[in-house]
């Protein structure tokens, strides 16, 4: 199992919209996360920064990502979610959810 | 269980001593984290905030984060660790790692 774990920027003006939009996650959504081996996934706000939390249980994980990507409902949802968002500074270019480095783990 | 998740900022010039910091945390310090029920801890960095994700197996937090501020070895461990932090703005005050608020969970 490997931990992803990303940041993204979410504008102060539509915090209360990306929280109502997660209180609801469409079903087809769900089932894909977990068809592309993902479990136990959160996300966590405070300020102007949203923290993703994941644990990845595949063998191949940026296949599982671009059949996400592939998947009419979760293309959907990001195309509601996204005006919400945008990357942190420190995003390398063209990304959106900035990856973390792993510093410490106690399993 | 219960999930908690927290983010503090660190000083850019400290990034490296944090990292080599966690590379061999005192196993009195990791005995103690267990003892007060916490489990699949990991800390994540990017940029100058670290991001910390554990999972409370307990059924009294407040107590279980007394008993860890009460061990000797846990103290000398965050005189070490904590002139790498500070909170973020959004902190309230008085706090050191500020809990976020989870606004997404898929199990």
């Amino acid at each position: 199992m490997r931990r992803v774990v990303q940041v993204i920027r979410v504008l102060p003006e539509k915090a209360d919209a990306y929280r109502e939009l997660h209180r609801n996650v469409p079903l087809p959504v769900l089932d894909r996360l977990r068809d592309c081996h993902i479990a136990n996934y959160s996300i966590h706000l405070l300020g102007d920064r949203l923290f993703a939390y994941f644990e990845y249980h595949g063998d191949d994980l940026a296949a599982d990502l671009a059949a996400m990507a592939d998947d009419p409902a979760t293309r959907e949802w990001w195309q509601r979610t996204a005006p919400c968002q945008r990357p942190v500074e420190e995003a390398a270019p063209g990304t959106w959810w900035a990856d973390m480095e792993q510093v410490f783990l106690m399993e």
